[in-house]
């Protein structure tokens, strides 16, 4: 007899989970069911879609040759019988039987199955909020949302985003480049929450910010007020005018229709699987969206759903359902966004989550160019690198900035996923040429720091304990070691300058019982810094970590500015 | 007493050992010695200096905020001790004293030391040649050359290039955007040979010759002919005229100051050391382009200059002779190269390589867009992945193409480095938004292509053999899967169009005795053409690797070509 594989859930991991089932297994009778009109298109792209940067939206259902992704192409070149605008509304676990439910109102209907994958996402996380349903406004979840958003974009209009999250802040700028007067409110003190640490995203809301969009965090939406259509966001610090609203918050796995068929939910909320995506039911599969995964770091259990872990767990689940053997070993939680001209990534832990986790860390920043300094087109990028202080293990990358910062995530995410020690990464034997990167790369002088902070050699103090201990007035000096021309473009309130050049001529100047904190433009000069005043018997000397480049808070601009004031 | 630390060559490695050292025993008395005028420079930015693209020589000598890094900057910053136009002549182990020599025809001298090392880099490796001596035949190894060659590269004069390698192929392209007339030489079968397979290595020149720059393989240089100035290089295949010849060929480590000293010289003809840079002599460092070090796949000795891993065992050599304690693990032979608006990169053993080394592989050709293929800007590139059969572990990786190859040859590193297996490869958890990948990286796809194979799912035959089977005459029906609209524009001649979306109705059509090549686009469809045809009772399907993107030999042009006929 047949293998019969049903697939419940026909976008990423569903439509990977059916098309590799079938191919492993020829023989096998594969049915892809989706409660939506469209299978397997890229939710990814649709803010693309609204900016204008992706022209069509077949485009974002298509193969890479152009052909539509749709249940005759399905049939024709996957072999998979596939039933849309069917939403499955009960498992029978004994008979192994689905119960199904047309959208159009027909009579329900039910398939057997010998192995059933569930690939049922995930729904956006609202909480009730007043005035909900009027028009206008919208998710960024289905592609019927993109073309009623893209509709929705008028130039001159105000849009406000609920939550400055990846997805967010996509919009966001989709939106701005519509024309429309943008404001993204975030309930968190900060962007990128639960993405980027606070001083990496002040780096992207600084950006957001030159470019004309309006930032409100630690701001919580009630709910919203209108006629009809909205017209304003109700927020607990006021109102922001709003023709059009898109709801960006988190999302919540849809694991209702496994729970109530008894299946084990983890804690996260989603439906527990083992490494071979398989449920409580050793007939049942899971993938994507709608089910937990492990973190590779901590190895904890964690829900961090996204678009490239459901292909890779839909095709494992596939495998095994169709009779084969994989594994799926976890994630890193590693995300990317691009918002205008600016890049932010992430792989393994923030700061804020390995301390919540309890890991005794040692963290460094490290801005530089993106390539050789003297390659045309370099573009900075800041990294944030986090290490175990008694391992030395990198627990996670940030990068944020104009350059190649997804490069450095990916490579940093291989070395993390075995285990690398911030020596191992300081090592590690990536492609140089001045095209593509300096002699020592970003991420090898990110880590040589970080050794270097490891071991006890470079003392580093982060800018937000700069800044606190200037506005405390305490007692230590914050010493300029760039140039006269750089110090007189632009300063630290407060900083006295010697040039790292004279430093060693200076010393007799510098009064020896106090603390001293020494900055340049990336950190390095300033580690130079503490370097000589040791040296000279200075014994409370530190640099600034980062630098002016990651310094989040205002800067003294002088004549040579040229970047406008705000 | 003051630890002396002698450092002999003041280039990446000995500028970064010097600096390295100093800062870790600040009571150390640090001495650099070059023979050279200039120190501590960026010798791979001198192609891009001469083709304009870096404006003034400085900027390779200078910081990232364009400070000259010259004697009196490392006596100021770094407290190093500085003496150019020197150079070493012996070193006596017994005393510990080197012996040293003022270019300028001035008394020997000899310096004590605590610690040595050896940072004397690399010469290129010349064979006798007839008429060297003449004018205008160039090198491109020092700041001296870069000057010299960009006044010699006058616009509309021929230049001839021997040496088809990295350097060889960023000065060809420098030449050509001055103006020249450039054909390149190179007495191997292949461009970037030690770099690349040859089929990648094809892509790289077809796309030079596209740019108008001529190629010369299996084409040995005897010698030149001119008088004063050269004309014209003389080549087992005939004379190239040339009023500028650049030699470019590979590099032999300096090791004669160390064998004359007695120190343990390697079979790869450089110095040997251990993982801490020791040489055979516990008080001699060596770093550099000047010593060998161990391939981290074979686990093998090996010799693979490159500034990047200079400054990384420069770091490690200074370290350990100022009484610190660092090792040096090895290199994956990683490489990369710019060429005209190409990318070629690797990273491990290629598969000319891992067979050479006795390695059973097996290997993927996987082209594809370098991002979301909805994305505007999203540009081909194409992977050849290379696994031990018995094991799954990943060898190594090439990529070329217009988008990015040095991310994904980066993450490879990075996996290759901790003996990722396909399947490990195939779950890295990388960054994903449709502006830098599509939801399965480049990288993804091929490794998940490599799994299918290596498990014996998929079938793949290079394109290599498909072209010796057709022009042998085989029995066997290649098969283009792809649409007739794709079938018309271009296509690989003799070959018979079935669509995938139709190849389930036409099984009936073709002959079930002889083998079945299909082929497509990249080689996906030809993949599920292979398993269609298999669960139809084919016995001898297979599909092409890497599909037409891939193909290196002339393909058939159609009336919808848009690409000019060569």
């Amino acid at each position: 007899m047949k293998l019969r594989v049903v697939v419940i859930g026909a976008n990423a991991a569903g439509a990977k989970a059916a098309a590799k089932a079938k191919r492993m297994n020829p023989h096998a009778e594969v049915t892809l069911i989706d409660r939506g009109n469209f299978i397997s298109y890229g939710a990814c792209g649709i803010p693309y879609f609204v900016s204008d940067t992706v022209a069509d939206v077949k485009e974002l259902m298509s193969t890479p040759v152009g052909v539509i992704r749709d249940a005759n192409f399905f049939k024709k070149v996957k072999g998979v019988d596939v039933i849309t605008g069917t939403e499955a509304i009960g498992i029978d676990r004994q008979t192994k039987t689905v119960q199904l439910l047309g959208n159009e109102g027909s009579k329900s209907f039910s398939l057997e199955y010998d192995r059933l994958v569930l690939a049922t996402g995930s729904s956006p996380t609202l909480p009730p909020l007043k005035n909900r349903e009027l028009v206008n406004i919208l998710t960024v979840k289905a592609i019927e949302d993109a073309e009623l958003l893209k509709e929705q974009a008028v130039a001159g209009k105000a849009a406000c985003i609920v939550g400055g999250g990846l997805i967010g802040l996509e919009t966001a700028e989709a939106l701005k480049k519509k024309g429309m007067k943008v404001t993204v409110v975030e309930m968190r003190d900060q962007l990128l929450p639960g993405v980027l640490d606070p001083e990496m995203a002040s780096l992207v809301e600084k950006h957001i910010r030159q470019n004309d969009v309006e930032v409100m965090t630690s701001c919580r939406v009630i709910g919203f007020d209108g006629t009809l259509e909205v017209r304003k966001v109700l927020t607990e610090r006021g109102e922001v005018p709003a023709d059009l609203v898109v709801l960006a918050p988190g999302v919540t796995p849809n694991a209702k229709l496994a729970a109530e068929a008894g299946l084990e939910i983890g804690a996260t909320g989603a439906i527990a699987v083992d490494a071979r995506m398989r449920t409580s039911d050793p007939a049942i599969y899971a993938c994507g969206d709608c089910c937990e995964t492990t973190h590779l770091v901590t190895g904890r259990k964690t829900y961090f759903p996204l678009g490239s872990t459901a292909n890779k767990q839909g095709r494992v689940a596939g495998i095994n359902a169709a009779g084969g053997d994989a594994t799926f070993a976890g994630i890193l939680g590693t995300s990317i966004v691009r918002v205008f001209s600016i890049n932010a990534g992430r792989t393994g832990l923030t700061e804020t989550e390995a301390r919540a986790q309890g890991y005794d860390i040692e963290a460094v920043l490290s801005p530089a160019p993106d390539r050789a300094h003297f390659f045309p087109g370099a573009k900075p990028i800041a990294l944030k690198l986090v290490a175990e202080r008694s391992t030395g293990r990198v627990l996670g990358l940030q990068a944020v900035g104009e350059g190649a910062v997804d490069k450095r995530v990916d490579a940093a995410a291989a070395a993390i996923t075995f285990g690398a020690t911030a020596d191992q990464l300081s090592h590690l034997d990536l492609a140089y040429a001045p095209p593509y990167s300096a002699a020592m790369d970003n991420l090898i002088v990110a880590a040589d720091i970080l050794k270097n902070k490891l071991a006890g050699h470079a003392k580093g103090i982060s800018p937000r304990k700069v800044k606190q201990m200037l506005d405390e007035g305490d007692d230590f000096i914050l010493l300029d070691v760039r140039s006269p021309a750089e110090h007189a473009e632009v300063g630290i309130e407060g900083a006295t300058l010697v040039p790292l050049g004279i430093l060693r001529e200076k010393l007799e100047g510098l009064p020896r019982g106090r603390e001293i904190v020494a900055f340049c433009k990336v950190s390095l000069r300033g580690y130079e810094a503490q370097k000589i005043l040791e040296a000279a018997g200075f014994e409370n000397a530190k640099f600034m970590d980062g630098g002016i480049m990651t310094w989040p808070y205002e800067l003294r601009r002088g004549a040579l500015a040229n970047e406008p004031e705000k």
